[in-house]
């Protein structure tokens, strides 16, 4: 696993400080255009080009199963989580439709169901659906309040699948023959209980206790809230003297699909990707990622912040200052799919709009 | 003047509800999309229609020059309102570039102005620009320091520039032959000095003092914030007595930018077409189109919350809950512009999503 802690790309400080300049010679007053300077000036520094771009979007979303799921920690039953992964593929759910909308490639990767989900290709399905791509895993991750949710030959698997993604999509492999550009890479999550498992990983990795960081959810009541923390309280008991390293916390608190997002993301900055980055449970990714290889931090954007409470916590904590505040919790990439719009105004406004000189107009005295 | 308060044509409130029952049963958790699902039943109730849709966009930027400009309240120097409405028109603005990004219809509609700005046509310049047309009225608002910022027949004339562009734009007139459907409406504002009349005109509607009002607008320093705030008070001490109803207001308080967009603002809601409401300056023209017509509330949508300070409290004072905070403070409709590809997102889910009986996904429990 030494590939983890390779240095990402170097951000090109130069350009980036050029893209400042520029920003202050456009007709409007200094900083008027508010986030949207900030990000096409943060674009501009990570595609080392002074003509920042979001046109080629690639979002994938991993799904997985988790034996915590057990503990009736959700609102929605487990079969959900296959159920989901049809809908994605089929173009019904939230993110297919943004996807298309976006005319973003969307990439749909089952990592393990409990419930029936293989559509009967491992080639992909009809474009302006979800390509399907299976790579199990297991069914489901083990029940972390009872042992290790998974184990260490796991983990790399699951490390291992988010890495070559990154490398299949931009630089063409037996899957992906024709190697395309990727102005910016989003990672979406499904799984039933998996916000329980990312409020545990965010308790281990943030040393927060289960009451500042377990939230609804989907939408659990306030029984089921009381019963979440109690779970995530037993999962770290057990676990306690093994949470001092990220890959540890990965491995005995779960899921797969987020240790494939931190796979991933660390693998985007490695290959100078841009990682716009959805909400609650990519952000515990985040933040492991970060832990594991603090050099990824300048790759990241934060697309929102989502209605689940501690997700405030967990962007402070990585100083993030996310784009949008949609009152959204729905996970699956929807918050940074709904980010991507922005994002390709901000890049336009960048090349397009005027200067004080070219235009004519006067400047500020 | 009787058309001012005409009642705005009426929400159907039952295609409202049917819209708040079909999210309910797409395929996410109840509430999970958030701001997305409210804007998306808004427009189901306004368009009278389960395919809500943001596809035609009209974008007028009313320009003005203001009188109290001579007071020394803004950064920028007077010239800089004729530069940038040829800017507007020769495509190098901001709103310029997103309104071609949007592919929404733009137009320029010129007050006057102190500096040259003619730009040769009445009949609007090459498409992909913007379309340009003059509505003199006069160089600018008199000082609203010295005397009453415009006449009776002034204010009258700019709410009926308003009032026909509105007309003009669904309707066709002499200058829009071809009827086009417009989805939404989005008004602009520019005019050196108009956060000092916007800031003056809020005083007076909300009752609020200066110093809770006034902000640095484009960018004036400490100096230039006090000068702006005595610059208010003593416009509202001079029209003290005559500032008991909001046409009085708009007169006394100017400019001819902001009353156009309260005719316009009064209009849509008459004829039934929704209204994206932009930044601090026009959301002064939506508190004064309220209090003369209480009736046009509920078409309004507002976009974003601008960086000028008192905008938040104009919102509230609107119970407003805008989809946006980016920190932008720029006018010309350029945070309205930036919030249409989240509505047009939130109509493509709204109409695209698949249930969850026709996805065979399972409820919550």
């Amino acid at each position: 696993m030494e590939w983890l802690t390779q240095q990402a790309k170097a951000v090109n400080i130069a350009i980036r400080q050029t893209a400042l300049e520029h920003q202050a010679n456009l007709t409007k007053p200094a900083g008027s255009l508010g986030a949207l300077e900030e990000v096409a000036i943060t674009l501009c520094g990570l595609q080392d080009t002074m003509q920042p771009c979001a046109d080629s979007i690639f979002i994938t979303v991993f799904a997985a199963d988790h034996g915590v799921a057990e503990e009736g920690v959700s609102a929605f039953p487990q079969i959900v989580t296959a159920e989901m992964v049809k809908n994605f593929a089929r173009g019904g759910a939230a993110i297919s439709v943004l996807a298309r909308q976006l005319n973003a490639r969307f990439r749909i990767v089952n990592l393990g169901t409990v419930g029936h989900a293989d559509l009967g290709s491992k080639d992909g399905i009809a474009s302006q659906r979800g390509e399907y791509r299976t790579a199990f895993i297991a069914h489901s991750t083990a029940n972390m309040c009872r042992t290790e949710a998974m184990s260490k030959e796991q983990l790399n698997v699951a490390l291992t699948i988010g890495r070559d993604l990154v490398d299949d999509i931009i630089l063409g492999g037996v899957n992906a023959p024709v190697s395309q550009p990727v102005d910016l890479f989003i990672g979406g999550d499904m799984g039933i209980a998996n916000t329980t498992s990312a409020s545990a990983i965010l308790c281990a990795l943030m040393r927060a206790p289960p009451t500042d960081i377990v939230g609804p959810g989907t939408g659990v009541d306030v029984t089921g809230m009381h019963r979440k923390i109690a779970v995530v309280e037993r999962a770290l008991a057990l676990h306690k003297d093994k949470l001092d390293d990220p890959l540890a916390v990965l491995r005995c608190l779960g899921g797969f699909e987020i240790v494939a997002l931190v796979g991933s993301y660390i693998r985007c900055a490695q290959r100078g990707i841009p990682i716009l980055i959805d909400g609650f449970v990519t952000t515990a990714a985040a933040v492991a990622a970060l832990q594991l290889n603090p050099s990824v931090s300048p790759w990241f954007i934060f697309a929102h912040q989502s209605a689940e409470p501690a997700h405030a916590l967990a962007l402070t904590h990585c100083q993030a200052n996310p784009l949008l505040d949609l009152n959204m919790r729905l996970g699956e990439a929807s918050g940074a799919a709904v980010a991507v719009p922005l994002i390709r105004l901000a890049c336009a406004l960048h090349t397009q709009m005027a200067s004080f000189k070219d235009a004519g107009v006067s400047t500020a005295s």
